[in-house]
């Protein structure tokens, strides 16, 4: 796409719309041209942080209108550079954004402005009998952004995703209008869900304003329990067991003993579990203990015939409980120490085939001579897998990541399972979309975003190629 | 729109698509032109019950390249008219793909073909320990139709809607290709959400033509109890405490005496609560008794301040408990039964402001001189508000029934709801959604309408009108 390049005519009619100089920065500095994960960069050419829906809309008609990009930007805790301005244009900053609009407990809503902070939401909800149920690791990712790239996080076999979570969204399009998608009411038979478009659309679409989340009411018990097992083949297979033995657990996640050795050797610490080669993290919640404890126990039941170890619970006091925790938490850190550069598959596959993916993985691993450490989301069949360049040269990082990427989505596809369960593919990923989705799908997609954006301004060059 | 008259031309080539002569109808009877509410009559010019995809690809491809309206039909248990050949054209009667295609508990997955009846789903599932989660109350609907009105039912405040239990969909698109939208894993960050657009676009954008469900664990412990208070206000006022208790019952639904009293009357019945004007009936379920009856007593904990009395549990084998449940499920019935015509509004708004509707029906009822009987799902704010004909003359019933639809759903609007809760737009209602939801808003529908389906031959002048 060629774009119109921001002048002097511009700044100078844009800056009309923004009330603050400080919010309208022209020499934006490098804390906008990344991401968490900085394997993308780009410098955009302008830096607005609006306050009002009032100063959203007039920005997205203007760069519409102008055919200049414009991309929103959350707190940046994406992984595969959605937020950044590959085009250039104007970086959409919306963290000042972040005011709480309504806390409506009568109608277990919640209404607040895009940029605010998961961690706001859960400090002004703490004292309350009401939580934002989706669990995103990611406790500093603005509202905003999980909406955009439908975040999951560790209680989605429960409770869903973000988009079982959102009512109601407030979106401005490239006409400089501010739309309502869906309501306050809790459900809807009434015309496409354009809500639904919204969300996982990665900002491609229009910007996110204002978002009425779900109430939900807090869980009054709760517990979590490590289970070690022989091999990771036998706690994985366990999975399917726990998930039909009749409990709903919120949280099923598995970690190797492999990976936990890097939080070991670069946190300097021991684990506190000696024996087993894989471990199941088990999370339930309920109303009762008896039920928390009938539902553990019967979970637990379900992990026998795979050679289950005896479980420690997690939620004790206990420096050995606190120890897995730490470890747990620190994974995807201990993994990015270990190594000068990485980079991520995020795929979802059926919750029966992760042994195919993981099979899949060590024979990538023997066949290009690169470290795969992998982590995740067992009881959703969402794998994060991080392919290490460790002593590579860059060329050759590149040359053998590309390639591995390629098989680990050739094995999702064949296994009907997606591309992303919840980082997105944003830049980094948009040139295999169309391979894995097919062109004619690819199609309805680029269809789809030209009704939206019918110049193309809005977060180009994202999730798929513009042809 | 002006649409291509199916000639005998049309019909010999349509006729090679088609293996057997019984499911090529040129010359349809009534049961195909109506739905469930028989509001709309329309006649289809030729019926076609296809059995595989490919049959199914090639009559939408033919109808698309010739201008020929298509519209796909379930089993007919709509309200709205949805399923109705308005424009003339082709009936896709889908109730002969109803076979299941694959149970695969170990990926917590089924698979099945659109025209399969929810009671066959549950039937085939009764012996197993997993069940399809949404329940609504016309059981012998087809799952196509359920995905096509994103239907609602008994269980959306813990389990949610359709929506919610929608893996992945096959869907015949007018290029004559067959679309795998979703996928049977259980998480996507991967690009724009093509299922949730399918889902409730009441088979206006592609055929449906195979479902694959979420297998959901089937709760072990389940308990109904019915709630009396002295008024009807009474009772849905105490509806947000209930839910704000930090309980998450299945089921909140109401009903208020006067309704009860059409079925004493039709059903010559008599109710077995004498005292109290109107009733909760709540649902809980859970692994233990132990977290039911503790549930159940927060509950109606809950409701002491609102003047509840003495709550009779349902699923005791007393003749009182029957006799309840009778009347819950004959209600629509009894009302059919006491008029001549009727029309419903199904809107569904935030659940606090449910008595707000009581009111404005109040107000209606009595300013129109009509009979509004109404109940619903109150824990989901989804009312199911009927208006009598009773003695007016035709011309009268739909001049004042046109005037109350109007402002009920000027009603709703007011209160940030939508106009359907789950039974959708289809043709009867068509002709309010651009007033409801502004002209910017329907045209972003349209244009999306024609990105699937540029001919605007699929389930034409159905949620919107064309223009």
């Amino acid at each position: 796409m060629q774009y119109h390049k921001i002048d002097q005519n511009d700044l100078d009619i844009l800056k009309t719309y923004i009330s603050d100089d400080e919010r309208f920065i022209t020499k934006p500095t490098e804390h906008w041209d990344h991401d968490q994960f900085k394997t993308v960069r780009a410098m955009p050419d302008l830096v607005i942080q609006p306050v009002t829906n009032e100063e959203v809309t007039k920005v997205v008609k203007y760069a519409s209108d102008h055919n200049i990009p414009l991309v929103p930007r959350g707190n940046s805790t994406g992984l595969m550079g959605a937020n950044l301005t590959v085009d250039g244009g104007i970086s959409l900053d919306m963290i000042k954004m972040n005011k709480i609009l309504e806390y409506s407990p009568e109608s277990l809503n919640m209404t607040v402005q895009a940029g605010i902070r998961l961690k706001d939401i859960e400090e002004f909800l703490a004292d309350k009998p009401f939580t934002y149920m989706p669990a995103p690791a990611m406790h500093w990712a603005a509202i905003g952004g999980n909406v955009d790239t439908n975040a999951g996080g560790l209680k989605a076999i429960k409770y869903g995703v973000t988009r079982e979570h959102i009512r109601e969204l407030k979106v401005a399009l490239t006409d400089g209008k501010l739309y309502k998608f869906g309501s306050k009411a809790v459900k809807s038979a009434s015309g496409y869900s354009l809500k639904d478009i919204i969300i996982g659309s990665e900002g491609t679409l229009g910007v996110v304003t204002e978002v009425t989340i779900r109430l939900y009411p807090r869980p009054r018990k709760a517990i979590n329990a490590i289970i070690p097992f022989p091999t990771l083949d036998d706690a994985i297979k366990s999975i399917p067991a726990i998930l039909a033995s009749g409990v709903v657990p919120t949280t099923v996640e598995f970690m190797g003993r492999k990976v936990i050795q890097l939080w070991e050797k670069y946190y300097n610490e021991t684990f506190p579990i000696s024996e087993g080669d894989g471990f199941i993290i088990l999370g339930i919640d309920a109303f009762t203990d008896e039920e928390l404890q009938a539902e553990l126990k019967q979970a637990l039941a379900a992990t026998k015939p795979f050679n289950a170890m005896k479980a420690v619970v997690l939620d004790a006091d206990s420096e050995e409980a606190k120890k897995i925790w730490a470890c747990r938490e620190a994974l995807l850190l201990a993994i990015q120490k270990s190594t000068p550069k990485m980079d991520e598959v995020d795929i979802c596959v059926p919750i029966n085939h992760i042994p195919d993916v993981l099979h899949r993985i060590d024979e990538l691993e023997k066949e290009q001579n690169m470290r795969i450490p992998n982590f995740g989301h067992a009881g959703d069949g969402n794998l994060h897998i991080y392919l290490c360049s460790d002593d590579m040269s860059d060329e050759e990082f590149k040359k053998k990541s590309d390639y591995v990427i390629t098989e680990l989505y050739k094995t999702a596809k064949s296994l009907d399972g997606n591309m992303s369960g919840e980082h997105g593919i944003g830049y980094a990923r948009k040139d295999w979309f169309e391979s894995y989705y097919g062109k004619d799908y690819t199609d309805i997609l680029r269809k789809i975003k030209r009704v939206f954006d019918p110049n193309y301004v809005i977060n180009p060059d994202k999730i798929f190629p513009a042809e």
